[in-house]
């Protein structure tokens, strides 16, 4: 149940859309703007499957669902709102004159929150009057489901802004990590263009198709990824020795061609065509609605699955679902 | 239930002891060899976690399991034996002349098979007499729960062997990837290669520390590698204009500076301190012991979500519980 009562989200693509569903499922009024002539149609598509995700995955009782009203101008759709998150185009540019317009119509408290994955806020908030109540809160696909916010601030955040943005996205049962120190492409996503490029290489180079590379994923490393990360992994790797043993193991390993991560594939249209032909292959007798189904199933089933152990994501869960039951109990 | 009876496994470290697990719950006998004092114990604690992972995981009635030997030589060990697993030490000259032992003993048509994380296939068999039954079996931890298998054959592997192996894996309930042109680390260790080099730059540089890394990972793309991978996760952000959709909004950061892939961090005694301190803070609090138990109850509680969907890792699950139930019926 949020600590807010009404935020405004500029952009209704997917991402816009997935806050959307997260703010509403949690009593949240959201206005919404966006230019597009099919947003309505493209928002409620998304809905579809956050409503239809959270009655599966949710047993504590959950709050009234928010309403939604499309506004036909950002001046429209900012005015009382506490929170307003910005999904549009990865450009810099469109993003400034975003801001530009908010800051003419928002209250002065409000937070702006960007959903960009890889600006840094600094350069976001450089033109803005107010800059301290703009902060990047990064969410990840679908936004509906997965908790990580990754929240960042530029040069002219303010603590409280953070604070407040951490409270919040709590509150609507999402895991903000306070990214402390400015940097293109934030943690997580620093990490997936890592195995991205390396993907790119693998398929480009003729070692690996589409289908394989997904398959090692999604067989093996992906399912630790989904409760341990990257360290904790190792470390339990490194058995009672730990860290330090597991990492004199495989450090001499840095020095092995064990990657290509030395240079960068070139983005030529053989290699667009290369790996849209393989992903074609792959799972192109599924259209887009029923991988999101698939897609959503799955993490319905992990997250619900992982409920009951106290740790990680399904912690999160846990106590989320205990929030939404005092709540009730409150009223 | 395994399509072999008898199985000889060398080197019982966290690989060997997984790969024993694995085969015993499959009705599989083995005989291990491995010159430490403490292998036994170490086997035995190794166990001790699998036979609780697959009481809780299986619900189909499990195979009778296999019986445990340990021998004092490689020549006591294979004889006999239709798959012989090389988990030895990462150095090719111990796997040489551990594979020089082997063959004096070995029946001429058993399948050896290594778990080197990297090293090619080619250069393992290069001494052997016959080195068309070689391959690599490259395993992932915990081997009693995770599916992934790669299997890499080197120059003089022959198809036999891959095939061969290929099923002897798949009655293990296992996922085997073929990976059909060899390559150092092949596929799944080169993502993980490249993450690791992320997750290094991101401490090593004061952006994150190993905590949030983890947090990066566990609470947010680590759900979704789960169950998809790299290319079906992005088709499906994509929208249904898909994967070229994807390709065209992405493909130009790759020359954006998105990650420090392009030089490799120095392994100096500094970077270990620091990440090892930052682990012991993250994760000092529990035994390594306590780890493998939340790490596999998670597990448990993702693969068992998963069974009932009809994708990936629940679907492989789902298979080999019913190839399980089939064997009991057929007694």
């Amino acid at each position: 149940m949020s600590i807010i009562k009404y935020a405004a989200v500029i952009g209704g693509g997917v991402i816009g859309a997935g806050w959307v569903s997260r703010l509403i499922e949690n009593g949240v009024d959201v206005a919404i703007y966006d230019p597009a002539e099919d947003a309505m149609e493209k928002v409620e598509a998304v809905l579809k499957n956050s409503r239809y995700a959270y009655g599966k995955l949710i047993s504590a009782p959950r709050a009234k669902e928010g309403s939604i009203s499309f506004k036909d101008s950002i001046a429209a759709a900012v005015p009382g709102a506490e929170l307003i998150i910005e999904s549009v185009p990865e450009r810099l540019d469109i993003k400034q004159s975003v801001y530009a317009e908010i800051e003419q119509s928002a209250d002065t408290d409000a937070i702006i929150a960007s959903s960009t994955s890889g600006i840094m806020p600094s350069d976001l908030q450089a033109k803005m009057s107010n800059p301290e109540r703009l902060l990047v809160a990064h969410p990840f696909n679908p936004v509906y489901l997965l908790p990580l916010v990754e929240l960042v601030g530029g040069k002219s955040t303010s603590m409280d802004t953070i604070n407040r943005a951490r409270e919040i996205y709590t509150s609507v049962g999402m895991h903000p990590l306070h990214v402390k120190k400015e940097i293109e492409a934030f943690i997580a996503d620093r990490l997936l263009e890592a195995i991205w490029r390396e993907s790119l290489w693998l398929v480009k180079d003729g070692i690996a198709t589409t289908q394989d590379v997904d398959d090692a994923v999604r067989f093996g490393f992906g399912l630790r990824y989904a409760q341990m990360g990257v360290f904790d992994t190792y470390r339990v790797a490194g058995g009672e020795a730990g860290m330090r043993h597991f990492m004199a193991q495989f450090g001499p390993c840095l020095k092995w061609p064990w990657t290509r991560l030395m240079d960068v594939p070139e983005f030529t249209d053989e290699l667009v065509d290369l790996i849209a032909g393989q992903s074609d292959e792959q799972s192109g007798h599924m259209t887009i609605r029923e991988m999101e189904r698939i897609r959503d199933d799955n993490l319905i089933a992990i997250l619900h699955g992982l409920k009951g152990n106290d740790w990680g994501a399904g912690q999160a869960l846990g106590k989320y679902e205990s929030h939404l039951l005092e709540a009730a109990n409150d009223d």
